[in-house]
């Protein structure tokens, strides 16, 4: 890192600050400028240590120069990592497309769906038992039963499942039932949670939240990773911003930077990430296009009598039609759907 | 509410929409225009009942006409609500200051730091036990031993206190330690501890999340009050924005419009609203001036040393400094601090 | 467009808010509630009147129901308009790429790099004669100088030419020169150039703004188009967001949603959109797969030596390799570069 | 600044990145790390020699350590500036509130709200001819008739008054009607109007722009003052957010921020960051509070037949009461009003 003193810092001050780097075991480097001094230190830092250095007298501002995330990282670990979640392969040449309701409904509502969403190419199933909702009057999910309904899908298609994951007291139950936990937008800095995803024996699909970046998104997979759980999948559903025409901003260019700063595969969900059905299908193809290792989309058989998120789901139809135009653009970067 | 059909919706769907909407309970008044059609819909509607109409066949969109929220909203309770913890009273004509480190560090640390900014006038203890860190290695807090520390802190000084919770099972341990239960940015949204604080019988100091709206904010005061709970105080700790001088972006208009908007009491915290210490003091000059309930400030015994937030940690002398300045503050808007 | 009045509103200010409206030429359809009376209004209504009506006595808030923009919308004109700049169409199955550096810098740089893109499949060049540039003290580019070049480079190559126009009064001067006008994000709102594009007689590339909705930028056609120039041709560029890894959030569902909303062609600048060469190639594959209707890339025969822009400039083996990856992508979506 | 090298990046590719640093007149200090070697680089630098460097093979990326501005930095200049317009005076003790209709409709109401804000206290008039409007179909100003009108209600008050110039070839005529010419938020990065502001003999006020930094804004201010005008004044008029309760979102902390970095003086404009009137009166408090070195206010006779911005103007009886409540707070900070 790099340590900038303020205009004006007494020589004395550079030199106490030069000490103090070496009692925390940096080696350093001098540079004194006509207006400013930098110090250069090179070791071991974490964040602590830059926040007790920033407030030294006469340092103007610290500046780090390594990534803070280890295990997430491309430095860490070169070659780009499979995850496998049941049949599913996340990070390889086939593109695994999630489908499925927001939330189980009914045991009629999800079979019909789940059985719909594997006639037409998807290949793991996904819907929400545990529903984390904007307002205390909305539906919140069928929880067990939401569970047992996912299992009785899962033997019925044969298909894999995902689904949320919201409470840590829950993590049982779901991941007896769900051959991946998915962590939501809402909960991705939700630490306990993150720390006990990492002792769980199954794959986590990790959402990013709504304002985070992606850097503190390789943070929130650092902590899986750090736990002891390093079968991690990141996604990205879209961020906050400004604009009202979209529910979220799909962020595409975030899965060309998690691929170049990271080995985890990454996902998209332009479900949420538009808000809109008519945008799915082509923030879809654009998804495989700049490289997303998977889908996750919302169907439902009829999303006008859907409990949740209807006005973002497909149609079956359209889902079909979305299936058909992925697989060209799919071989066109070298995978298939 | 009011449904707007799509240009060129046809008759039947006008008269289905209609019914459909009737079927609700709804009752209706249609007006028909060059261009469009549009229903007026009067009932009680809820999040998942427009979702569900919203993608009926010649529905262009649902405009919601009244605010989501209830418990936490001023048609509900037209004065403003007092909140209590311990000897604080939040919503009076007194302006309490919440004053203390980021975190726990040791039993000396916070003892020094407690008395420190009892003798400069604030008039509650903060401190966290149990530290949400975007990064792993980051220093976590000291737990029970923080939490035992902090009651030491309460008889020794004789202030009320406040401290964060994170995690839904340790809600009775802190709630027996605190006068206030913190929960912070990143759970605003957890929906689990949101329902278990609303449980509790202690007041909850509630912190807008980094990327939340007023809006979603008083829905997560919701979540508390209808599960039983309503002795909230909201607090505006800066949003997220693409500026990068500050670290967030304090948005003292939430202020007055949550006082516009709820009957609930909210504070401001410059610290973290800003991220440097120096705009500390003038921001927490402004919120008082803009109708705060209520100080959340960071002090430091010695900044340079902190475990963490060091750079936004006043140090006692300046703290000091700001109690003098802010005296004036409030006697211009007829508060006290 | 629907009023909605306080709750407690009286029956006279109702009544007198339905004469006001009468006043103004609207019908109306009154809905009284339990909790609140809206009214319908059907009629033309200019966002004047509407902040004229907001204020009147009783009324808490209006909601407007048509899309303010005409003449660049889907329902003034159904089918994809088509838009020729020399030998170059947007809009139709063609995806025309325009090439070039950031800046004329010299003839010899810039014809060098024009004859290089147009080797490797470029159907348009750019480059800048005028610079919009954040510190005074940055290259401003050639200008008239400039403008000779651009010339020179189109005869060379006889490729057409865009560049971008940033003072109203050198606008005869770029007409002469270039085949489209370009006006750049941070003139998005500059309503002066915006009027004179539309009395030009070249066709305009027009930029999102840093932080202009999708409904801005349609708005900013509109003054080009109702000053009398439909020849107008949008620009997603990336909007400003929190984000850091990337300059700015390229926001392809815009595309989708500009697609849905006018009859304009729309393309993708990856350059700019990303700032760093890396992202270019995958967010490219993206754009066209998403459908834009052309791509602008920046491409310097030597980065490293650029005057402006060389961290997301292409070199000139990188853009022939994206334009090989390009042409299976464009079949994929029924189209060809 | 301090160039980062990449991880593997070769003895010779550091070797040549000294050399190239050494050409353009940098001196250079070598630390080695074990995972990097950093250089940190001493000397004068342009936007331009960084983007040249960033590039070069083996760099990561380059951090700049200074501010890119000069002229408008407190480095430049340690002592507050006064900048004078007609009988006001920016900067000093006492706090000038600039206030009046947003636009110019006639000679009628201007005189009538210039003769009202006079007489509850405000220091100079404001009022729009030209009018930058997001539609082409709302009232665009009087344009030369509403800069009679402007030097009619000057002569009838005494007060010195402001208006916006939107284009470079009005601003003589605008120049000599008004004592302060406005650069509107829209036009903060045109940097033709920039630089020909810097021509004119008139005090000059800057509003940031929609979604401008405050290093953004300085450098706009930069390039003013380069341009031979220093008489500056600064505003903070909201920046865009997703929050949608507030029209913009006021950063007050901004006006802190310019107070540390700069030494033009700053006012704020609560009618435009809010948009909403019922929270103009708090937050013109919060500003002052918080330094503000002057107030932007839109008082209208009739806010409800106004052609402009209706919704954020106030009615003058709101306007003397805020003008009452602004006297005990500016006496609180030292200041008066």
């Amino acid at each position: 890192m790099v340590v900038v003193m303020e205009k004006g810092a007494s020589t004395d001050q550079v030199k106490a600050m030069v000490e103090r780097l070496h009692e925390f075991g940096f080696r350093t480097h001098l540079s004194e400028g006509v207006e400013r001094t930098i110090i250069g230190a090179i070791g071991e830092k974490t964040a602590a240590t830059i926040q007790l250095l920033e407030v030294s007298p006469g340092v103007e501002k610290i500046v780090p120069i390594l990534q803070p995330f280890k295990l997430a990282g491309r430095e860490f670990k070169q070659e780009r990592s499979l995850v496998k979640a049941g049949s599913c392969v996340f990070g390889g040449t086939h593109v695994p497309v999630i489908a499925g309701p927001c939330a189980i409904e009914s045991e009629e509502q999800f079979l019909e769906c789940a059985q719909l969403v594997k006639q037409y190419g998807a290949t793991m199933l996904r819907g929400g038992a545990y529903k984390p909702r904007t307002s205390p009057y909305a539906f919140q999910g069928l929880a067990k039963e939401g569970l047992r309904i996912l299992s009785e899908a899962k033997r019925f298609t044969g298909l894999p499942v995902v689904t949320e994951v919201v409470n840590p007291r829950d993590l049982d139950d779901v991941a007896e039932h769900a051959d991946m936990l998915q962590i939501g937008a809402r909960n991705m800095q939700n630490f306990t949670l993150l720390h006990e995803a990492g002792l769980a024996r199954k794959p986590i699909l990790l959402k990013r939240g709504l304002s985070a970046t992606v850097n503190e998104l390789l943070m929130a997979a650092e902590y899986i990773i750090s736990a002891g759980n390093d079968q991690v999948v990141l996604c990205e559903r879209g961020i906050r911003t400004y604009e009202t025409e979209t529910r979220n901003t799909l962020d595409l260019s975030a899965i060309a930077a998690i691929h170049h700063l990271s080995h985890l595969p990454v996902i998209a969900d332009p479900s949420h990430g538009t808000g809109k059905w008519r945008y799915v299908t082509p923030m879809s193809l654009a998804a495989v296009a700049v490289g997303a290792d998977g889908l996750l989309v919302e169907v439902h058989p009829r999303p006008e009598e859907a409990l949740s998120d209807g006005a973002q789901s497909l149609r079956p139809q359209v889902f079909a039609d979305m299936m058909a135009k992925l697989k060209p653009i799919a071989a066109a970067v070298g995978r298939e759907v």
